[in-house]
């Protein structure tokens, strides 16, 4: 007996008939790693990453600085961690960000140490990064222009002075390649790889380039070294756009990117998400404005959810012990908050991950899940569909129209479902409005 | 580095040493099910559990009928699944219930098929049990009489000719252990041991009888048989108690008992809790109520909480791959809505179980969960507190407190985590509200 569809014994099987198990190897996840020509990444920034000394291991960078040089005005802006337990840089950041009316050249971040649950040191902490960043700054800023991330363990308090003194010793800044890539890897904690990625992007005619870095949440695992699960990142770009455009820009790009994937499904007390648009592609940049051009405004906005997406995708595929890469589309919504509640709920729940770990055709679940959440407009079972969508350019396959089972082609089932990538899709039938969330499946197994 | 204490290395690297991992066995929990005197059982109750042919296995039960017996009139009163996509007994039964004003005398159960997502047959289907179980009431119904509930696969239409004929030739009811043993074993679909308990209690110097049982939750793992997470329980009483007052007792015991457990998390299509009430204890038996007598009302709402944990709490400690029983306790909110919030969060965190599971003293992670909701009245990180709470009988071991850590005595933290029972509390200093939740440790383990 099982939820899935009538006829799907074999698949079910090769699951049930012992009450041992032979787990799935996780797959090797570092080929996301590639080479990036000089050439892609935006003009007008200097960075590297060291070991300075908070990680043990002497080989392990954990110390990245990022600074803008463009003779342009920098924009910032950055979306940090909902949680009521914000760590000390999410504090500083945000202050920062404030006082400086978005106005924000400098980015450092340590890994091996979140300074969250520090108190009023961790506060002190947290400025005496930014302020030994803003030295490095040229010219010299008048008031703070440093935002702050720290990822690591909880409860404990920074090494400061190693992590000054590294700050203060990051004279020899690059801006290609090498650079970024050590960047990225000191932002690692449990990620297999550093997870970096550039574009060139067109807006009105003339090039621009946008480059980022994140790192991964899905630490679920007790015999894991660091159980934090927070999600840093931050996107450099050499286009103009104006602090508040910057800000919305980023609040749409992170919804729909950073906030629509489900690794763990907490929320960590440092999560920041970060860009910053310094204009340095051409000299006599005109800051891109929502209010002013809208349509140009909409384009940038439309890259940046896109590159952004990229980047969240990354911390999926690298989610600890996950084997699969599932896109789950809700369509036909009242509204886009209830597409995205109803992908949030699904991508989320431990019975359709598992489900999915164990390449069982379970609508069930899904329709479970789907349910099981209060929303604006009510759902009308009568009007709800299933179906995966394959990767390999298959047609969809149903599993439940309009709330009737189908009866499922069993081969073709199998088929999509044993591939790495996949997507789930459910169909409401109340309104046009979409929303996409990116979970991984749940590698849990019987003792 | 870990969000754990400083100095828990030791405990640490149990599980950080080597990448592969030796999972703990999951105990078994078979000594829960124990023999029951004939005399604690609620009186006016003739019931049975067969085999009537949904399930393969000719010595597997999955019938179960419970039929009032009391020349006094029987209340009953439900709490239904809030999953939009409720199964055809949850609306039958529900219809039951409202046409005949709470007035109910029978029960059915069947499990192996959930009877969900079945259309109109599935509708016919569930009256169809709901016909043939009133027809074994004594005196016959006017109306129906019987509440209806079913377990299993979903999309499947019940082989309703073979209940039917099951429901036709339960005529050899019993009364004692024997019989409430065989209507709980045909409860059971992944539960390792049938989920029975009864009591005793006195109301205004008088003895009255519950007896109850349930069905569990956790079913987690893609190679477990039916995967399928429905939680199912009746309680009988021989106590009389009005139809309103029986359902706000409900209400008020499920709130706290069957909505604070968490296994995997998930809202089946199926969750139904019936009480029925048939003041059997004694012949000249005047119905409690609220509105009438407050006091013995709560008293017998109280008895009913208690016990509805009881079952409650059986489910969790059957949760699969479950190694620990873990009582999440919230005090000091400004509501109780809140409290219940909090603990559910905790509760249902992959990153607190798996902690659990690891042994690991991290309060980081239960404060993360604690501040990723919003409530109606704000956390003071200042003012919150975590500890954990042994059963060996020891004092409070605190791990924060007002918002900063504490210097934990590791060796004696080790010992209450390495215990199968523990509680973990946290104070948030705003209020005199609590609320408890219990949940089972996540048997993560690396592949």
């Amino acid at each position: 007996m099982s939820s899935r569809l009538p006829g799907f014994s074999s698949a079910w099987k090769r699951f049930s008939s012992t009450s041992t198990f032979t787990a799935k190897s996780v797959p090797s996840k570092t080929h996301l790693h590639k080479p990036i020509p000089d050439e892609a990444f935006p003009k007008g920034y200097a960075l590297n990453g060291v070991h300075c000394g908070v990680k043990k291991d002497p080989t392990v960078l954990d110390l990245a600085v990022i600074l803008s040089t463009s003779p342009n005005p920098t924009s910032a802006a950055a979306c940090f961690t909902r949680n009521t337990f914000k760590a000390a840089p999410v504090v500083v950041s945000q202050e920062v960000l404030d006082k400086s009316a978005g106005r924000v050249r400098a980015l450092v971040i340590n890994s091996g140490c979140a300074n969250a649950v520090t108190g009023k040191q961790g506060t002190e902490d947290a400025w005496a990064m930014v302020r030994a960043t803003d030295a490095l700054l040229d010219p010299k800023p008048t008031g703070n222009e440093t935002l702050v991330m720290s990822t690591g363990v909880i409860g404990q308090t920074l090494p400061i002075s190693k992590i000054v003194s590294g700050i203060q010793a990051s004279t020899s800044l690059g801006s290609g390649f090498a650079a970024w890539e050590r960047a990225a890897r000191a932002f690692m904690t449990t990620d297999t790889f550093p997870k970096l990625r550039a574009r060139t992007f067109t807006l009105g005619g003339k090039q621009f380039h946008m480059a980022g870095m994140d790192k991964g949440a899905g630490m679920i695992h007790p015999n894991m070294g660091p159980p934090h699960a927070t999600l840093l990142g931050c996107i450099m770009t050499d286009a103009a756009v104006s602090h508040r455009s910057l800000q919305s820009a980023l609040t749409y790009a992170v919804d729909r990117s950073f906030n629509s994937i489900s690794v763990d499904g907490d929320m960590s007390t440092n999560d920041t998400i970060v860009v910053l648009a310094n204009g340095a592609a051409y000299p006599e940049a005109v800051e891109i404005d929502e209010h002013t051009d809208q349509a140009t405004y909409e384009a940038f906005r439309d890259e940046l959810t896109s590159f952004a997406q990229n980047l969240a995708q990354l911390v999926v595929r690298d989610g600890e012990g996950a084997t699969k890469f599932v896109t789950v589309s809700v369509d036909g919504a009242a509204s886009y908050e209830d597409a995205h509640k109803i992908a949030s709920r699904i991508s989320t729940s431990a019975l359709v991950k598992t489900a999915l770990y164990g390449e069982d055709a379970n609508w069930g679940r899904v329709l479970a899940a789907t349910g099981s959440i209060p929303l604006s407009t009510p759902l009308d079972p009568t009007r709800v569909s299933v179906s995966f969508i394959p990767t390999d350019g298959g047609g969809p396959l149903p599993l439940l129209v309009n709330g009737e089972p189908e009866n499922v082609d069993e081969a073709r089932a199998s088929e999509i479902l044993s591939a790495e990538d996949l997507e789930v899709r459910v169909e409401l039938g109340l309104g046009n409005e979409s929303a996409k969330y990116w979970t991984c499946d749940f590698s849990y197994v019987r003792i």
